[in-house]
């Protein structure tokens, strides 16, 4: 806490105070999921591009992924795989023939319908950090378990921000619920507190059911309007290297029936479980998340698939995981260059490897979200409030990044780069000439309210200004703003009946006992 | 100060110390200014790229702009161009016949020949912040002006540091030097602290032709050799709107006549000095350096000349500069496709608005420098140090900077994304097959000491680690980094009879009473 000393965070606080407007704590861009505009930066020949491919279908064709789920492994043998105990092996043909079923573009509609965001094309949609089974925050300092208080924190913070467009799996672990019906009481949360696209977690047939049937009872919708299109998804990682497990598979297949979206992200980490070099770590990547695209679409041609990936380096020194280094940023480029290939939509993350939201946090976090930009990246994972190598969750975080991630959307905002005869503005510096400014003159009055990108978390004050302040850091402004959200946060409205249909649920679940916690 | 309480100096001054290898304070990446292997990133169309060059010819064929220097208007007016008191048009046709007579690429070498750097076809080349009359450190904890111990330190960092390729001004102004001689013992400092391209400023005929001679004395050049080809450069910025001043002017022309390399860097910020639009901004920038880049074509057809940019955009609801915005970054990339519209090498900087090496400074810096890669700029001026909109220089943001800088580099080498059997790496997949890891195969022991980024600033230990090792957050680590390296600098090797004459020169001029300071 040496960073916060208390007299800073008053004067913060009085700051804090100070940016509300209109009942806003903050002015932030309206909901408006940012169009990939610029050409994908491509390291890869189109040799380079075959190359990887060659190296996906050589190890699903020669080496084989385990799959542990029975049922996953009777499916595949029918439809001709080659099977070996667990190993499962297809050829290529096989492999792109179902590749070819797959949509390269599905819309994933949560119960607020202009909540829908569409995933592949050019379509670039923002999620919150997932999974962290720790929280940080300025005011404890320190590293603790999350607590169901924490993820609400997280969860509010997922729905206040318009730059966040879908809610991933828990923003932190609340490690006080019980495992057994956790997912009941932070998917009700999850749904009431945010009306965005929400994900189930793979963890076996309990958890994937309930919380299918809770973003139904959410929505109003009756089991037909459920499975007529995607209305939620889940994530599932495989365990490299080469290997499906039991409830990942299982949790993929209930969703593939169910028309949900698919999204399978490899977690291959250079040099540790799989090749030290970026190309094989990436083909082992492809192969891995491959195979599970073909068993989705033998379940249901036309199910909605993405493929993500997470392919990092680790410090050779130590093993330690290393996030948002020039590997990382050249591995997302080069997995979506193949993605491209394979006519698939394609996932990234946000990501670092810092413990706390300083300078480190900051240029490891902007090298992802710029090389999710960069490689066309459809679903962005964890861009917000991601700290550790994804162990830690923090506000402070999170609210630094939607700072960064409504930069990355005015960025690809066309307006930015007009040549029009009104832009050039030819007759606005005739007007100004040799002396003199534009502030005053009516071609900027006309524009300037909406001109540039307006900060809500970056401080453009010269330093003395700064100083009179407060002189207060980033993380600290960071954290009075996460303050003045969570003060001042409303729920979305829902239907009391769809409320109280959520509430008798849960209830009822947890009085069956809820999910069994013995895998 | 609260940043840093004293036993969390101590124990990250163990660890500066435990950091030492070999006499070095870090490892580090060797000299190897990188090439920029992507296309770059280009928001304009082809009419986009018309449209704005159509509109810089239009305000140097209807406006002008103003030459104050009355040896410029005669030369200018002999060209052909069409005076005005101090207002000068030039016709299209005129301007693009005397640009196509510059060089798309040239070389500057300085004191020590394997320091010299190309600019231009995709060479990129970083240098250290540049004329900052403040100064910051975590020590201070505050502001204060500069000095020329501290100007002397920076100078070092920048000499140490194998991701800095050139010198720019002074990467602070020693404000304890009077005005009259203080180029005399920078350039001084300068000229000994580092053996890399270095700058002279455009104030004045004697501090322009001071800086020539010391820069001469300093290679042991012959007057002849000295200007055989480039060994040094200036920078001049125009007086925004449409305005070049008379010592700008008269530095460029002597530097021109010798043979020496310019650049011109407009500084034009959209709203305040230039349209609020940013076509409008870059287009009017463009006419600002293109007519000046005329001029020395007039006095040395050949000369070596580069165009900058510095378009950003203002705060408009307090006019305070903004830097690292998404405006920014894409009005670098149109600069950039322009630049390449008219064959001229380009320069753009590392820069950012925030008043302390955090969050902030790190998500607006690393924008700004991704934009210097995505716009094919051959020169990053400020690309370590910066702060506070260019009025601080820091040691820690210059220490951050360059670990930023070093994975620019890094992302930049093509044996990142090599794709041969080797990288495709088929039998290492299979001799681990479903289980086991990578980390003690053959094909990871042959590679890992050289296959990813090694950073010397990012802490990569888990939170514990970090912990026990003093929680110490990233700029505190800097400081501590920067303390090790002046302590441990050696400076380049000089022959002793140049040190002398140095000093000789140094010393005649001070008793002439050094250059005027009336102006």
């Amino acid at each position: 806490m040496t960073q916060v000393p208390p007299r800073r965070t008053r004067s913060g606080g009085r700051a804090g105070a100070a940016r509300r407007r209109g009942g806003e704590v903050i002015e932030q861009m309206p909901w408006n999921p940012p169009l990939l505009v610029d050409r994908p930066v491509e390291p890869l020949t189109d040799e380079g591009v075959y190359a990887i491919h060659d190296g996906a279908m050589r190890i699903l064709e020669e080496i084989g992924i385990e799959f542990l789920n029975h049922e996953a492994l009777e499916i595949l043998r029918t439809a001709g795989c080659t099977i070996d105990g667990e190993n499962v092996r297809m050829g290529r043909d096989m492999v792109m023939e179902y590749l070819a079923l797959a949509p390269d573009t599905f819309t994933l509609t949560p119960r607020n319908p202009d909540r829908a965001i569409t995933i592949g094309g050019n379509h670039m949609n923002f999620g919150n950090v997932s999974s962290p089974p720790n929280y940080w925050d300025l005011e404890l300092g320190r590293k603790v378990p999350g607590t169901r208080e924490m993820c609400q924190n997280l969860l509010k913070l997922s729905q206040y921000f318009n730059c966040i467009h879908f809610v991933g799996g828990y923003p932190v672990e609340p490690v006080d619920i019980h495992a057994s019906v956790r997912h009941l009481d932070v998917l009700y949360d999850k749904l009431t507190i945010t009306d965005k696209v929400a994900h189930a977690y793979s963890l076996g047939p309990e958890r994937v059911e309930d919380v299918m049937e809770m973003v139904r009872i959410s929505g109003g919708w009756t089991h037909e309007e459920f499975e007529a299109s995607p209305k939620m998804y889940t994530n599932i990682n495989s365990t490299s290297p080469l290997k499906h497990d039991i409830p990942m598979l299982d949790g993929w297949m209930r969703l593939a029936r169910r028309n949900q979206g698919l999204v399978v992200t490899p977690f291959t980490l250079a040099g540790a479980m799989a090749p030290v070099t970026m190309a094989g770590a990436v083909a082992q990547s492809l192969a891995e998340a491959l195979c599970a695209v073909v068993l989705a679409q033998i379940i249901r041609p036309g199910a909605a698939c993405a493929i993500g990936t997470f392919t990092s380096n680790v410090d050779m020194k130590s093993g330690a995981p290393a996030f948002g280094t020039p590997e990382y940023m050249r591995a997302t480029q080069m997995t979506g260059q193949l993605a491209r290939f394979y006519k698939l939509p394609m996932r990234s993350s946000g990501v670092c490897a810092a413990n706390v939201p300083d300078g480190q946090a900051m240029w490891e976090t902007s090298n992802s979200l710029w090389a999710a930009v960069q490689s066309g990246s459809h679903m962005v994972y964890h861009a917000a409030g991601w700290l550790e190598g994804g162990l830690i969750a923090s506000p402070e975080k999170f609210i630094m990044d939607c700072e960064v991630l409504q930069q990355i959307q005015r960025y690809l905002d066309p307006a930015l780069w007009a040549t029009g005869p009104d832009e050039i503005a030819l007759d606005a510096i005739k007007s100004v000439g040799n002396a003199g400014h534009f502030f005053g003159i009516q071609h900027t009055q006309d524009r300037y309210t909406t001109a540039f990108y307006q900060p809500f978390l970056s401080d453009w004050k010269n330093y003395e200004g700064w100083e009179a302040a407060g002189g207060i850091w980033t993380p600290e402004r960071a954290h009075h703003i996460f303050k003045d959200i969570i003060a001042n946060f409303e729920e979305p409205p829902m239907d009391d009946a769809i409320r109280a249909e959520l509430a008798d649920f849960v209830a009822r679940r947890k009085s069956e006992g809820g999910a069994p916690t013995d895998y």
